[in-house]
């Protein structure tokens, strides 16, 4: 299927960004490869794997551009999400970070399982790993042995708890144990890097210990997964991880940049990739004008979408329904219909699950068309 | 297309819902048509025209189900959302109800016009009535001129400006005067009815005194549109709209449920149809389980997900990120892995944004795959 049987009539491809229709995804090309590069680097440099989280892009064209850049593989939040990747060509070194635990799920992934090379998932609790050895085939599936980070979403919270989860791996022929996996969530986001390594302290010591005793138990991990954006310098210092499992530094959402994550005040090494372009279509109130993105354009689980480009200095987004923004300009300023402003996305893995495609641009040339294939794979 | 190539793999159609992979996207159908029925005869006993908005649902199969119980067309909010109505059948009555202003999007409009019957779009300033008319072709477009209900998000504030509109509309052979619009959207959750009433009186204050200025400037409105859940019996008590642009009662999310719709204190006159069923996919901390649906699956713009059923009384659902939720069950209880939980959608219209399908059940069995065809049609 190429791309205009997908999406029809409703990219209007000119060749120049200003006259895509809005609201648009958008990512910057070049500061997209420098993300890319720049992060392959940073692992290359300090002798540490990377398998970048696709949870955030959803695309297998910018997986393909990480694996290209040295990344062993990709990690998927979901089943379906591994799936799509499989589907446009990204087969070898899927992993799964989040529990498998419905029977047709199961099913399915013994299923990609067969079809990929070095598929790993995740599992908290004997009794899943008991489901995935009897759904399991001849092609041994690996298995990574999920930590509780401390926030008790998923994993187990002691080093008993995984030598049981070992031994429970190692009973089922179908099942190849690989590691463990600890993503600490909570750390990513503070803004203060001693902060963020105090914080990233009190997990490396939990992480430790549990590697030393699956060590002692003879089920030393040839894999330790995790690390985000955040805290990548940190778990690297940190000499916790084999490997990286990072997704938001392709795109630098709005979060991200408010972390000093360098840790000495510089600019961020990755830059704004991702970016959602929208029009002024309503423009009755002095000192405001409406934009055409709203709640089904940028998620809201985060600050509003800060202003980029387009509007005057100043100018503040705030929500005004699912279909529209209001554009807050003050002192009486207005704009003109149809001007374009650029705003950053507030949290960028829910906002590009919002969207179909990615306009890729150069300058003000779009490029190409990257459908976003896993949008919505959240089973 | 059929469902099973659209879909593929992603969807194990068992006939049973519990048998289905979570998160899904669950319509009761029982519910959804007594919504739908129930809607159809208060209009027709109160001699108002139905004209329901699918941005809620974003489904021409519902769309279809609205028109055959009576509905003289359907809203749509943006023009993506229109075309895709037209693209599956729906090519009668279309109204779209915020500004198509971008001029790629004039160029597509313009299009769907020739392809549809009695096309109908807003429009809140002169300038954009000028391009709609320099664009148009030889069969005339409907033009309903939007008025602002007091947010400024998008419509003209005075009857000067509405008559200024309508004589830019007159003026543009290819364009044809048709009514007025008032979405009252700040009105529709207010909980209580009498309150309700109160804030809607001013606003219909307004409405009426534009009526009578175009009609004395010999500009009378054919139609007159607007209305929503929450305000449905008071506008029709008004005596505002000849057509009503009523959404969210065909799933009557929580927003809507805590309404008292009829004034009395009555339960809704709808039921909750729309629901999203996840399951436990980690249960290793007492007193809380993790559920496979997050952000990813439920919109984040009003209160967290309610637990209808397959939990504890009591059990509180909570955000963990993109992909997860966490089940606080109080007290030191647990639930099995792969439990279902249903939960209502906190708002239809971004949550059902989220879901590429509808799985259409009576009781527990699974009787259809819709697509949310229109998802992510934003522009």
């Amino acid at each position: 299927m190429t791309d205009e049987e997908l999406h029809g009539h409703l990219i209007d491809q000119q060749g120049s960004r200003r006259e895509l229709n809005t609201p648009v995804l958008v990512i910057d090309l070049d500061a997209l490869t420098r993300n890319i590069a720049s992060m392959a680097a940073f692992a290359r440099g300090r002798g540490v794997q990377l398998r970048p989280h696709a949870k955030t892009h959803k695309s297998p064209e910018i997986a393909k551009r990480q694996i290209a850049a040295g990344a062993i593989g990709i990690c998927c939040a979901k089943l379906g999400e591994a799936e799509v990747m499989a589907d446009h060509g990204v087969t070898t070194g899927l992993h799964i970070t989040s529990p498998v635990v419905s029977p047709p799920a199961i099913r399915r992934l013994i299923g990609l399982n067969e079809r990929t090379q070095d598929l790993m998932c995740v599992a908290d609790s004997v009794e899943n790993v008991q489901a995935l050895g009897a759904a399991a085939t001849g092609k041994p599936l690996g298995v990574i042995i999920d930590l509780d980070p401390g926030i008790h979403r998923t994993g187990v919270t002691s080093a008993e708890a995984a030598i049981s989860l070992v031994r429970a791996v190692q009973a089922e022929p179908g099942l190849q144990y690989k590691g463990i996996q600890c993503y600490c969530g909570a750390q990513q986001h503070i803004a203060d890097f001693e902060e963020r390594r105090t914080a990233m302290d009190g997990r490396a010591e939990f992480i430790s210990s549990v590697v030393a005793a699956l060590i002692k138990a003879d089920a030393a991990p040839q894999i330790v997964t995790g690390g985000g954006t955040g805290t990548h310098r940190i778990d690297v210092d940190l000499g916790l991880f084999t490997e990286l499992q990072v997704g938001s530094y392709v795109f630098m959402d709005s979060q991200y940049l408010a972390c000093d994550l360098a840790g000495d005040g510089s600019p961020a090494p990755f830059e704004t990739a991702l970016m959602v372009d929208a029009r002024v279509v309503s423009a009755n109130t002095p000192g405001m004008v409406t934009l055409d993105a709203g709640i089904k354009a940028f998620s809201t689980d985060a600050a509003a979408p800060a202003v980029i480009a387009g509007a005057v200095d100043g100018a503040r987004y705030a929500f005004m329904g699912d279909e529209h923004g209001a554009l807050i300009l003050g002192g009486g300023q207005t704009m003109d219909l149809g001007q374009v402003v650029t705003l950053a996305a507030p949290h960028c893995d829910p906002t590009v699950n919002l969207h179909d495609t990615y306009h890729v641009v150069q300058g003000d040339t779009l490029r190409a068309l990257w459908p976003v294939a896993a949008r919505g794979r959240s089973r």
